[in-house]
């Protein structure tokens, strides 16, 4: 029997994060802080983990994990299996191509978040704090973080906007399940809540909001920290657990990727997946490529500049050298909210740049995207998130380019989160 | 850093089923015909897998299993993990008792069901039918046979309860997503939903005439065969990988049961998880009991008479010697749907009999069994079933009696399914 699917022993979970900064062919451009108003690393300083911000700076190449976050991870299910998609490549007709997949769908809150939030809990209890701050727009970060608060004892509070909360009602009911504070922004818990409030009552809020009341709480309450769940280089830290598994998942396989494929918002699971192989890439120990599956909706690296930009629409953050589409861009809405951010995180920006990452986009209509996942679904039975079905859409197509020229290829998708709270979504767009 | 999860791999998943038929105290009372009416027997042989009609039969204690079918359990993600509880067992303070669950909740259609499903798809496939027909009520076994058909490139035609069918959206939306057709029930596609029809055009539909439409549906099409989920001795067949994945886990964490605890409505997660074991019991090899926790909604067990009786309403089944309510019975609706069942299947109805087997009734208004959930949730972190959260609840219950009288004890759960699909009746059950 050919296996399909690579499991890796629980022992030999990985025992450090990869950090790819000291590999980068020209040293990562620093933060900055803008022209007007106050520092905002400051504030930052003041609001944030210690452990976390250490991390973002560090130039170690490896940052060993604590042993109480293996076992955290191990708790919430890692290692996650890498898949080899037989029946996907017998549906497409590949001879010449093999598709890999890797399963962080199999997370408890249901997305690969839970793999930066789980750290950043563990280090905040570790520093004193009691509470765990954030914004939410499309949930999954606000889910993964109230478990992670949950498993860990820790209070979780969390700022959604409005418009979203107002229907997302089983992500809300997760959330508060896994007993965080959950408060429609703008809310009253904030005094720039209260007066966007007291102006209109039934105020829809926006994610620039949601940050600016989360980083208000967190500051007038000293027990508490605030949590950012992408863009920045320890969130990918963090996150680079997803490569490293499936770099030894593939050697258990005994085959190599030449593609790695992942959806791209702000880059956390992209990076988590792709900065492993590509830190082997810039080492010369591998070749593979890299390549980013977007929407039309939100194109950074396709269509975004490289330059210093604000990380959030309220401007509280650091100015970042990213891919940015501008930071007061309007977006318009798409089913993979998830995708929906401004800005490519500098790590991966950084990699563009030096054209070691690729990127496309995709039409914001979705229908190619939700084709795709309903053929991932009718053929390899995994029903997977909106965002992860750009991964699968693009490696679909990489593989049926690469067939046609007649080229032996390996791609691997990341799928980085499952589909069971978006069935409203793909009855939608694919009309049933 | 001790392990709380405990996998099996991939190439130690079992090759065999196995048959607790031979090592039963006295043989199983075997089905029998009723007095009135035409054969059920040889109905069934004309309607169902032969394959699944010869294992139903089989007194082999250990049957092979297909090659195809592991790599078919290996595609569904199997073997599934166990997992020690220190989390929750830290909550509820215990000293003396260990607690375990198994992982059934990671089924790609969030069930256990799919374990038989695979197997009847494959085994329908090889007799040369190309459409698997079932009934569902709660969904799940529709599910479970719609990604079967899915994967082996069969047709699934689901006759659906139309009472559930109008408000179970996403479990609708599922199915069709894995290319089922799914019928409202009654429906148009058969005499008997016609009939009822034409006197009601909304009638609501009810279990046992979903079995009828199906059955009158594989009896006219000759390539379409009829499935069932649960009571059926080839289904607890099918189901025992779950227990023997978990007497292999239990060995690499150097443990072992003396409690087996698992949800019960026909019984067929009960009868996965705990046969196995049984079967060493009675073979004298280990010592284990087995409590069933049930509704008081459908109490087959601890209220049953144990007597012949109909599998259906509609008595299309041979009769089988079961615990039960009477196949007429009416049961209250609880939001734990699957365990809403009027009898427990012959091999868990022996056992039973044989005091081997023993059974609880939790109360109908669920509150407990929720509150439990929502215990397993903020310990574990993983959202479960209504009907996976009857055993957790037992399994806590069973503990704290345990540790109250200085007992030692291992405790394990078998967790059937996951709640994402569920969260609706969480907010509702936990007044969020």
């Amino acid at each position: 029997m050919e296996k399909n699917q690579f499991s890796l022993p629980v022992d030999e979970l990985p025992t450090k994060w990869f950090n790819i900064i000291p590999h980068l062919p020209e040293p990562l451009p620093p933060p900055k802080e803008p022209e007007n108003g106050p520092s905002r690393m400051d504030f930052l300083g003041k609001t944030m983990v210690h452990e976390c911000l250490k991390q973002e700076m560090s130039t170690d190449p490896w940052i060993p994990i604590p042993e109480e976050i293996r076992e955290l991870y191990i708790q919430a299910g890692r290692p996650r299996p890498l898949y080899r998609a037989k029946r996907l490549e017998k549906y497409l007709k590949l001879k010449k191509v093999r598709l890999y997949y890797k399963r962080e769908d199999l997370s408890p809150t249901g997305s690969h978040k839970v793999n930066t939030a789980l750290a950043q809990a563990y280090y905040a209890a570790k520093e004193g704090k009691t509470t765990l701050v954030t914004e939410t727009g499309a949930g999954q970060w606000g889910s993964a973080l109230s478990y992670a608060a949950s498993i860990m004892g820790l209070k979780c509070v969390v700022f959604w906007v409005r418009a979203v909360y107002d229907w997302k009602n089983e992500r809300r009911t997760l959330m508060k399940l896994l007993g965080a504070e959950v408060h429609a922004s703008p809310s009253k818990e904030t005094s720039i809540g209260r007066t966007l409030l007291a102006q209109n009552a039934n105020h829809q809020g926006s994610l620039g909001i949601a940050v600016s009341e989360g980083l208000e709480y967190a500051e007038k309450h000293s027990d508490s920290v605030y949590c950012l769940g992408s863009v920045l280089n320890h969130v990918l830290l963090h996150q680079s657990i997803i490569g490293l598994e499936t770099i030894k998942q593939f050697e258990i396989a005994d085959d190599s990727p030449d593609l790695i494929v992942g959806c791209l918002g702000g880059g956390s699971n992209f990076g988590g997946i792709a900065l492993p192989f590509a830190g082997e890439v810039l080492q010369k120990k591998r070749e593979c490529k890299f390549l980013a599956a977007q929407s039309q909706a939100a194109p950074n690296l396709v269509k975004g500049e490289y330059r210093y930009d604000f990380g959030d629409v309220a401007e509280h953050t650091p100015l970042l050298k990213m891919y940015t589409l501008g930071h007061k861009t309007d977006m318009v809405p798409i089913k993979a909210d998830g995708l929906r951010y401004h800005a490519a995180a500098p790590l991966i920006s950084a990699l563009r740049h030096h054209n070691i990452v690729k990127a496309v986009a995709y039409p914001a209509d979705e229908k190619a995207i939700f084709e795709a996942a309903k053929i991932f679904l009718q053929t390899e039975g995994w029903l997977i998130a909106p965002e992860s079905s750009y991964a699968v859409r693009a490696g679909i197509d990489e593989a049926l380019k690469a067939e046609k020229a007649g080229q032996e290829k390996v791609i691997c998708m990341n799928i980085s989160g499952h589909g069971f709270l978006d069935l409203v979504a793909y009855k939608e767009k694919l009309e049933f």
